[in-house]
């Protein structure tokens, strides 16, 4: 059975790390796993992911920047997501919709960025995401020692802490979907609570 | 008075004759006009045109492609057309909304692209739109004549002829709007008739 599984949360709260638990444990159990991101997981999003996320990059107005989250979203959805669930693969992305709600929505007012994600999807909605939740201070601070930081991840400490409550608000407005876990328990048992939720699935 | 003005219709209908003539006429007349064309009148969109206009640049879904189009434009709408026309300017675009949606409309089944450039437009609607209407097989090869065709220009000529309907369609939902116009007519002859209707509109 095909089955598609979303991780969501801000920066440095382990999404990678878990990601990579679950591949492997699902792979130990026979599973064909495809590990995918967004954004940027496809030729086309490559380019795109470049034009949102280069520090350098020309000025992006708010429209034109949801617009394109959701061109790389529609694009990853019919080229690899799609494609892959088809197979009967599971499929686990590092970020999918709820990132951009969050975002754009914690960040700008723009009204509106749910319906369009909604058509580029043409309504792909996951079967569970897991929600890696942390303090932004604790989690832009793990971050920061990984790497140089992205244009988001180079904001503000309010609009990473809007960010979070936009994330624990989407997962309580529907708590069959979502699997909300405190990132700041040790990594193992992180992965054993995710891997009995998606057992259960199975 | 600010005053939006957008042309729209098929490959070699004269669109760049007829802006350029409108352009002189309304400067003559002591106005200030911005020239402006989509996609890509932006540096963001510079490189969204080089995404979608490009035949060797990488395979774009249908979804993905409309979303493209419209991040060029809200991009367009919010960094172009609205400062300009806050400032007082005549806009006058190469290319507007309808050309989204009669190239997607015409050739791919894909409902709500009209909700998605609406949302991208914050609905932004022109004064005027002019429609040179011309026989693909006619305009096609005026193109050809031109310059190297692009992804959309080598399309069939079956996708233009339901472009070219789909133009149509669009203006008779909207007469007031549209100024539909026969291309196929002597350029000085074309050009009047736009300048009487846009002088009305100042």
């Amino acid at each position: 059975m095909s089955v598609f599984i979303a991780f969501e949360g801000g920066e440095g709260v382990g999404k990678t790390t878990q990601i990579g638990l679950l591949a492997d444990w699902l792979r130990g159990a026979g599973r064909t796993v495809r590990v995918t991101f967004e954004p940027g997981d496809s030729p086309l999003g490559a380019h795109i992911r470049r034009l949102l996320l280069d520090p350098d990059s020309a000025e992006v107005s708010p429209r034109a920047e949801a617009l394109l989250y959701a061109a790389d979203r529609a694009h990853h959805v019919e080229t690899v997501i799609l494609p892959a669930l088809a197979a009967g693969e599971v499929v686990v992305t590092d970020r999918y919709v709820d990132s951009t709600l969050a975002y754009q929505g914690a960040g700008r007012d723009l009204p509106g960025a749910e319906r369009i994600n909604a058509w580029a999807t043409n309504g792909l909605v996951p079967h569970l995401t897991v929600l890696l939740d942390l303090d932004p201070a604790v989690g832009l601070a793990r971050a920061r020692r990984r790497a140089a930081l992205d244009r988001l991840e180079g904001a503000s400490l309010d609009f990473h802490r809007a960010v979070r409550a936009a994330f624990l608000r989407l997962a309580e407005a529907d708590p069959a979907r979502y699997l909300v876990l405190d990132a700041g328990a040790p990594p193992e048992a992180l992965a054993q609570r995710i891997q009995e939720v998606v057992g259960g699935l199975l």
